[in-house]
């Protein structure tokens, strides 16, 4: 979800803009990870609106759609970690993606237990656990990592051109 | 989580008690899903405290700690069809069972995309179309209810005594 659907770089930037005055570029916060790239971190994700106000992946409402008529698609998002992110997740993906059910959605603190076919994850660490077919989704965070038998795409373009 | 940790035909008998004076036992509802044997299902489990104030069941502290030692131990709860239920869970679930992470929770509509070695739920559907080893915990709604390849439990020592 965060990173495929939700694009939080760019609400941690816009927020550290509104903190700060300095709207940065998403290409200056290549290589870092959230929690390192953003000073406001800790306090933007424990806030009541972080999630239930991020901005929309770019072409993620087309690409969803066309994913969910196509396949069995099923929204797996790490939320446990921040439980005041639970029901704003739910209300955004009800706002935006209201084609998809309460049924398809799983949030969750860990993803290695969930079995399916694909996986289009931002996180190396997600889709390395993962044994069906990895598409890892470019972020900041890992424009420079490796993972093993992975297609990279960049946008949802490229999602919808190769499924 | 529901009807093997938290006891929630309780919560559902002493709300309707409160509503209508009549307490009624739990054998009374011998045979009933939820919403049928309670009239007033859906008013209680969209309120904002049904989830958070729920009884635990009997030995379930124990008897969960006893396999958080022992095995890994993921918490799978129904839950995205009440959204508000989410966070009332979470924070249920860190108020009784505190050796329970985020990290082992997970909050879904569906069961069947999880996978593990044993399950244990008081629904036959998630169940069957469990591949490990199945449990079933004994409820109202499921006495009646035969679960191929399955062990019935009638309570947490049952559990700790099998596993």
């Amino acid at each position: 979800m965060d990173g495929v659907l939700a694009d939080v770089y760019s609400q941690f930037l816009k927020l550290e803009a509104q903190e700060t005055g300095i709207l940065r570029t998403k290409e200056e916060t290549n290589g870092f990870i959230e929690s390192e790239a953003f000073p406001f971190y800790e306090k933007h994700v424990h806030s009541s609106v972080f999630f239930r106000t991020a901005p929309l992946m770019d072409r993620s409402v087309e690409g969803l759609d066309y994913l969910n008529r196509k396949y069995e698609v099923i929204i797996l998002s790490s939320a446990t970690e921040f439980p005041q992110s639970l029901m704003e997740k739910e209300l955004w993906l009800n706002e935006h993606y209201s084609f998809i059910s309460w049924e398809q959605m799983i949030f969750c603190g860990r993803k290695d237990v969930v079995q399916g076919d694909i996986m289009i994850d931002d996180h190396p660490k997600n889709l390395n656990l993962f044994s069906g077919e990895r598409i890892i989704f470019t972020q900041p965070h890992n424009i420079n990592v490796e993972v093993p038998e992975s297609k990279r795409v960049f946008n949802w373009d490229n999602i919808m051109d190769i499924l």
